[in-house]
């Protein structure tokens, strides 16, 4: 169950929201020495986990890459040109799409009923109306949906980051097919969505060249 | 080019990151009195456009729907489940994947680099590199990116309104097929990703039961 909510306690060390979000750029160069507390890793996991996501399927999976030998692996199948992120940053966290995560659905929506936060008809319509769709959905519908839940997540995740005083670079630059089984996980549940490198910037590090935007303009109509 | 930043006067009511993302809740009944005036969306899609996307392709479209004309469009390929959203809401906000964002591509690195923000290599770069990858990908892969893209630049999109004091409600249930042609968009072009109903709530609205998470032993592991 989610134990983090906005009520409780500070939770970010950095949380002015413009900063947090209109501030991140991806860094390239991290500074090495930096480590990042296991316990603190988890917790800006579960704070990116407050995403929605289709039918509340969370169908995300984080793989969290921090020590040397792990390391070893990624360079095996990520592009050089990311090799000074994975090399410099104190974690490398793989972000998958869990394309089998309606198998866990009518277990967590009857833990739902059962702690009174839905009625027995929100639990019957949820079994009968939305379960079938997963269940008898193409692969195609499966990796689409939750390749968007997370990427939903990640983008939190960035952001959680951020609320902790850490900066990102999200990475696409990697040979999917290596994704999941360099991990041991099946490759045919769990489809690669994005790495994103985690640290905080090399002392020498001149940041990245702000990335320039289209003009909004040019992205939007209205009807 | 964009012209936010972090720096900049204060851009959001609510300003408290913990609130702001911690506190998102999907919202079904919205106060159909308030209506979102046009500059204000357009602040909310350019602070959400901050987003990363890979090699900055930023291949996402956003068609705002916000009046009854067009809500009369949507109920025609919305499931009926997400009517009280569609009807209530002061703005339907449909994303989209552009496949075709990298035919954009070339003009916007020549700008960043008249504009001095990249070096003469790091435009070559870009564009013997990464430029090659995309004219030569496949329709799967256009798809796959695109859609990435456009499901973080979402949840900066949810998160911004917030930051404006709106609620969202996140929508992937209705006819794909039917989602780019109702509004005059290429359907080869650009794939639909999710709606966004925006608005405050509804006076009587008690707010949704807050959705359960998984415990978040169950979401990582640690290489």
């Amino acid at each position: 169950m989610i134990t983090i909510s906005e009520t409780q306690d500070k939770v970010f060390t950095n949380n002015d929201f413009q900063n947090v979000m209109l501030g991140r750029q991806s860094i390239r160069n991290f500074d090495k020495s930096v480590k990042i507390p296991h316990d603190e890793m988890v917790k800006m996991i579960e704070e990116a986990t407050t995403a929605p996501s289709a039918c509340n399927l969370q169908a995300w999976r984080f793989v969290v890459v921090d020590t040397p030998e792990g390391k070893e692996k990624l360079s095996t199948y990520f592009m050089k040109f990311n090799t000074p992120q994975v090399q410099t940053a104190s974690a490398m966290v793989l972000l998958f799409g869990d394309t089998q995560a309606f198998k866990s659905y009518r277990a967590l929506w009857n833990k739902a009923y059962e702690n009174k936060q839905i009625t027995k008809e929100k639990l019957e319509e949820v079994f009968n109306t939305f379960l079938p769709l997963y269940e008898h959905a193409s692969r195609d519908m499966l990796v689409a949906d939750s390749t968007v839940d997370t990427a939903l997540v990640a983008m939190q995740f960035m952001l959680a980051a951020r609320g902790h005083g850490y900066e990102t670079n999200p990475i696409a630059g990697y040979d999917p097919k290596k994704a999941a089984t360099t991990w041991g996980l099946d490759p045919e549940r769990y489809v690669p969505v994005m790495a994103i490198a985690v640290g905080k910037p090399a002392p020498d590090d001149e940041g990245e060249v702000r990335s320039v935007r289209y003009p909004v303009e040019q992205v939007y109509e209205f009807h």
